[in-house]
C-alpha cells in the first residue's frame, strides 16, 4: 500500500487476520501506519524509482491516498505489476473533470458542470445555472479544500486568482449527503455496503449514520445501483466510495474515492467485513466478504484534535462512561481540527446511539460533556 | 507482552485501534507475533536479564504464555515493574497443585485431588476415589499433554516413570466441557463473557460454541460467579479463563489460564470487545469493555494443519463458499495437527452456524467437504 496514513494503519488489522503481509511506502518512519507495520519502506510516492523499488516482490499494489501521479501508475502497470485501482480507473478519482466527463457519458446523475478557465466561462455558466456557482480545483482538493461556493463574480475571481485549473458545478440544494461504499474485484465481483448518511461541518465529515436514517428502500437500492455501475464502467478494482447529494429530484453524484474511505470506518465495528478487509480481498482478487451489518444502527464520529493535545487523560472517562464505545486512534500528534481517530457506537435506537458516539467524540476532543 | 505466539499477534489488532504501542519478547524473528509487531525484541523468557532489558520503558508487562519462571516475575515486580498477572496470581496457572490447594481453601468446586509421589500414593487415592485415576504433570502440561487417564496401577506406573512431579485427580464423568472467560483489572473491576461450550478431540479444543447451547441460566450465572470469585481470590489482573466440567452434580473447575485463551477467540468477531482488547484494558488498568455478543450464536473452529502445507490454495474456496466466514491465520508454518489459525461464524441458528464453521475448518485443513 502506497502511503502510510490511517487508512494503511487500519488495513493492517485485517491483514494480520488474513495472513497477508502488508508493506507500506511511508514518507517518514513516524507516520500513522509506519508505527504498526513491520515492512515499512521509506520513499517518495512522487518518485517512480521509489515506487519501483517498493513494488518489487508485491503481489498487488494499492493506495492509501490518491496522490500518486497517474503516469507512474501507468508505468508500473506496463512493467507487469498488479495495481489496484489501475491508472485508467484511478484518474477518475484524481481528476474531477475527467470524472464528470465519464459519468456524464454513461448517464450517471451529476450536477450541471463545465470546465472553466476564466471569469467569462464562469459568468456564462452562471447565466445558465444561476449563482451561487461551485468552483472546484480539478485536482488535489479534499475535506472541503479546493472547493469554493461563489455567490458573485468577485468571489469567483478570487478563486481564479489561486491559479489552479478549475471546473464549475451548479450549486445543489440538497437535503443531505449520502455515501455508498462498494467493492469490485478484478474478476468482476461487486458488493455494496448499506447506504449511509454523512454529516458534514465546515466541509469536514463529522458523523456517519449507518444505514442512512429513513431512506426510502427504492432510493437506497438506486444509490447502490449507481455506485456499482460506476465501479463497473470505470473498471474500479478495490473500494469505491461514491458521495452523493440527496435532493428533491433524486440523487446526484458528488465525489468519488477509490480506497477505504472515512464514510466506511463504521464497518470495522458494524459490519461482518470491514472496508479494510474488503479492500484487501478486492485488490488481491479474493472472493468478497459479507457487507451485512452486525447491529441495526451504527454511528461513527470522527475525533478531531482540540486545543489540549493530551488526549489520553480523557481516554479513561470515555471508556468508563460507555463500555460499548469503540475507540480508534491513528497514532497522530494532536493538532486542532486534525482527524486523529474515530469512535463507533452500535445499537438499536438511532438517537441514543448517535448521542453515545457524539459524547465520546466531543469529550475526547475538549473534555466537554454533551 | 512476553512471548510472540498467536495470542500476542492477535493482541496487536486492538492495540492498533487503542493507540497502544505493543512490544513483544520473541525467541526468533519469524514467530507469529514478531511478523506483525514493529517493536519486537529478541530474547529468552527464561533469562531474567533478557526480561529486564525487555521491560525497560514498558507501562505494563503481560504474557502470551505461562512459562516465565515465577521467581523472575517476582524479581520484576520487586524492581517496580507493573506485571499483570503478578507472580502471586500466575503461580496458580503454572502449578496445578498450588491451584487446587487454593481453590479448595476457599470452596471453589473441584474434583477430588491429591499430590502423589509414588504408586502407593496413587493406589491409596484410587482406593478412595476409584479407577480410572487422572494423573497430571503439576507444571508445564497443555493441550492434553501432561495428562494421563490411568485405568490400572500399571498405567499409573508408566506415567510415574516420566519422572515429572504429578498429582492425582478423580476421573469426572462429565457431560460436556464449559469455559468462562473473565477479566479483572488492578482496581478490581471485573467482567464475564457468556459461558461457552468447548468441544475437544484428542485433548485439543476443536470448536467453541457461544453461548453454551441449552445451558440453564442459573447454572450459567453460577459458572460466571465461580470464575469471577476465582479472579478475585487469586488477585488475577488481566484475563482469566476457567475451564469447567459440567456434571450431573454441578460444575467442577478443571483448569485455569491467565491470558487470552483459545476458548475466547470467538470474541474477535462475536463480541463488542474482543478478549484481546479486554486483556489490554485490564493490564493497563483501563475501564473494561462490554462483553456482550454481536450475534445470537457464534461458533469458533480451530484450524489444524493437515498433510498438505499449501493452505492458501484452499483459502479462496472457503471465502467464496461463505462470504460471512471470518478467517484468522497465525502466520505459522503448516504442520499436521498444529493450530495454525481459526475460523468464526456468527448467526441465529446453532446447527447452521456450526456447520459453516466446521466446513471452513475441515476444508482448509484437507480439502474435504463436510
Amino acid at each position: 500500500m502506497v502511503g502510510a496514513g490511517q487508512l494503511a494503519r487500519m488495513t493492517q488489522q485485517p491483514a494480520i487476520a488474513l495472513g497477508i503481509e502488508l508493506r507500506v511506502l511511508a514518507n517518514t518512519p513516524d507516520e500513522s501506519a509506519a508505527r504498526v507495520i513491520v515492512d515499512t519502506r521509506l520513499g517518495d510516492y512522487r518518485s517512480l524509482d521509489d515506487l519501483r523499488a517498493f513494488a518489487q516482490g508485491c503481489h498487488a499494489i494499492t493506495f492509501d491516498h490518491e496522490h500518486v501521479p497517474t503516469e507512474h501508475i501507468r508505468a508500473l502497470e506496463a512493467e507487469g505489476y498488479s495495481v489496484h485501482p489501475g491508472a485508467e480507473a484511478l484518474v477518475h478519482a484524481q481528476d474531477k473533470a475527467v470524472m464528470r466527463e465519464r459519468l456524464t457519458a454513461f448517464g450517471a446523475p451529476c450536477p450541471a458542470w463545465a470546465r472553466v478557465s476564466d471569469l467569462s466561462d464562469i459568468s456564462a455558466f452562471a447565466a445558465s445555472h444561476g449563482w451561487p456557482v461551485v468552483l472546484k480545483a480539478i485536482r488535489g482538493g479534499y475535506d472541503g479544500r479546493g472547493v469554493w461556493v461563489c455567490h458573485t463574480p468577485e468571489e469567483a475571481a478570487e478563486a481564479l486568482a489561486g491559479g489552479v485549473p478549475l471546473m464549475a458545478e451548479a450549486f445543489v440544494p440538497f437535503s443531505r449527503e449520502l455515501a455508498v461504499l462498494v467493492a469490485r474485484s478484478p474478476h468482476g465481483q461487486g458488493v455494496s455496503y448499506p447506504v449511509v448518511e454523512t454529516v458534514q461541518q465546515d466541509g469536514i465529515c463529522v458523523e456517519v449514520l449507518a444505514p442512512a436514517p429513513g431512506l426510502d428502500p427504492e432510493e437506497a437500492a438506486e444509490a447502490q445501483r449507481v455506485a456499482l455501475r460506476i465501479a463497473h464502467e470505470l473498471g474500479v478494482t478495490g473500494l469505491l466510495a461514491v458521495e452523493m447529494f440527496q435532493t428533491s429530484n433524486g440523487l446526484l453524484v458528488n465525489e468519488l474515492a477509490m480506497r477505504p474511505h472515512n464514510s466506511g470506518h463504521w464497518t470495522i465495528d458494524g459490519s461482518r467485513t470491514s472496508q479494510f478487509e474488503q479492500h484487501l480481498r478486492a485488490v488481491l482478487d479474493l472472493p468478497l466478504g459479507s457487507p451485512s451489518m452486525s447491529a441495526p444502527v451504527v454511528v461513527m464520529a470522527n475525533l478531531l484534535g482540540g486545543d489540549d493535545p493530551d488526549l489520553f487523560k480523557r481516554y479513561e472517562h470515555v471508556m468508563a462512561h460507555d463500555p460499548g464505545i469503540k475507540l480508534h486512534f491513528y497514532g497522530k500528534e494532536v493538532r486542532p481540527g486534525r482527524k486523529i481517530g474515530h469512535v463507533t457506537a452500535v445499537g438499536d435506537d438511532l438517537e441514543r446511539v448517535r448521542a453515545r458516539a457524539r459524547h465520546a467524540a466531543v469529550y475526547l476532543m475538549n473534555g466537554e460533556y454533551t
